[in-house]
């Protein structure tokens, strides 16, 4: 960082970046960035950060992955509202003894992610700071009044989830831990591809209801939906899609899998519900190309209960915050 | 901040924000804020970082106005495109050490300069980590294709300052010397209040060339335009505009108040030029209620050239670099 300076970086973020964008009259290198205005269209916008030492570690992270996870989390939230990826800003700080293969392997995973998700990178700022620390506003678009929201679940609803869950919480257990064998649960956490399209593709569904990207565990997230929709929901624990082995992974650990799966956080799979007449889980499987599992209903109340066996089983009522556990 | 919580932090803010904001389909509470786009207008977007121990220290930083000029060197940005500002996101990190009253004063400050400019917050995140970190991007719009750019200045137009230069510059060396008496050079450094509102007014006027706004110094910002215009320009250093006083301060200092006004940075002053037959001024001055200053003009060459009494004066090719000089 020393030898390149403020300036060198933001030259080869330019060089690396592109500064025509299609889209965009104006993208890096003036006092910000010009997008033309799409017509019939909203305009979706969302901002993610990522800290060293309380995300990530350099001890157990890759410069690439860790660009690409950058640029991904954010891809995620633009994916639960149905969104089109426009661009993307970056305010990255960085210490000065960032080494050169850190700034270029980071740059690397973010500029490929941002090829392949058609989000170029529009703009933003580098700084000197103590620590890493990546804050990134994504830009995307949907058709006007079609976003998809949290608040738009309907007592009746089937519940559905994307993929697995649980997975990269139990990687970031099995990193802290030490673990030296890398594991699919290390990669989820490390270099987590979230579905981003999925949610645009959903947008054609018929009777689509609510939808989030999962980030802070099951539990959290769906209470969430419960209260911005104002409904219950009722989930049966052993619906709940995971990774074949995840549970005997879990054992070795000895570590709760539903502590994981609820409140583990991470798994930037989609949660969401669809109309009951309208779709099955089998049919937006096969729609989507993707595991789509209906892992309960959307009830009447305020709040998530969740059953096992068809007895109703509490859950404790806690959030993962990274300010308590990490 | 530990009592508060993640949770606790961002149910504050939405408090404090209001989660409803006019333009806003979505602002605060979902996977992201979603705005109706506006017809016939191009979108404008900025960001910019402050980072404790970079850009500010605790010791000689009041945490409301510090609030406000997170939010006021992004308007500056805006203001120099002549967009409109529409709403924000503000990505913050800060320790779990910090105040109650820290945390309190800077949302007032942020919020308060929100309301002025109608520029709502909408949407960001809130992480936990080793020092204060704000990044915010700024949301603007100005009519199709009118935005003020750094591209458009052409030989012969008028190069024009608002306001005055160098005065934040010397009020960074005064605290960081430790001088006890406030001065309004250290508040100039502490609590900016760019004239934002300014570059739109200004895209009424007619024959308006290139803008920015000044963040790093009137030699390095000016270098910009030329760079981006491809011409050249010719500055008088008489004509520059400073605080009455400004000189006698700085010989005080025993500094060169050349260095400050052309390499200190932070004037979130508007650097602009006009066509030579367009406006003076004196008019711009009448039609703003901003002081307005020509302090030399746009020639033909790649750099700009500064001149003392009618002599041509060499500047030293440095630019102001936070890693290099704090």
């Amino acid at each position: 960082m020393k030898a390149l300076g403020e300036r060198g970086l933001v030259e080869l973020i330019r060089r690396r970046a592109g500064s025509r964008q299609s889209g965009w009259r104006v993208a890096i290198g003036d006092d910000a960035a010009v997008m033309r205005a799409p017509q019939g269209q909203d305009l979706v916008y969302t901002s993610d950060t990522l800290v060293e030492g309380t995300h990530f570690r350099w001890s157990t992270t890759r410069p690439r992955a860790l660009g690409r996870k950058t640029l991904a989390v954010n891809l995620s939230d633009l994916g639960a509202m149905g969104a089109t990826p426009r661009g993307f800003l970056l305010n990255w700080t960085l210490p000065e003894s960032s080494s050169a293969s850190q700034i270029d392997g980071f740059l690397r995973g973010l500029l490929q992610l941002a090829n392949r998700a058609k989000c170029p990178l529009v703009g933003g700022d580098t700084v000197a700071g103590p620590v890493w620390t990546m804050s990134v506003t994504a830009i995307g678009s949907v058709p006007m009044g079609k976003g998809l929201l949290r608040s738009t679940a309907k007592v009746g609803d089937r519940l559905m989830v994307t993929g697995t869950l649980g997975a990269a919480s139990l990687g970031l257990y099995q990193l802290e831990a030490g673990r030296k064998q890398a594991s699919i649960y290390q990669r989820r956490q490390l270099d987590p591809a979230p579905p981003y399209e999925l949610g645009r593709r959903l947008l054609r569904s018929r009777g689509m209801g609510a939808a989030l990207d999962l980030s802070d565990g099951l539990a959290t997230d769906l209470e969430r939906i419960c209260l911005s929709s104002e409904v219950g929901a009722e989930v049966d624990l052993e619906l709940i899609p995971v990774n074949r082995g995840f549970h005997r992974s879990c054992d070795k650990e000895n570590l709760n899998p539903w502590e994981l799966v609820l409140f583990g956080g991470e798994d930037y799979e989609l949660l969401f519900t669809v109309r009951a007449d309208a779709s099955t889980a089998s049919k937006l499987t096969r729609q989507l190309g993707h595991r789509v599992t209906e892992i309960g209903r959307i009830v009447r109340g305020r709040r998530p209960r969740f059953r096992m066996n068809g007895k109703s089983v509490s859950i404790p009522g806690r959030a993962f915050e990274h300010f308590k556990t990490r």
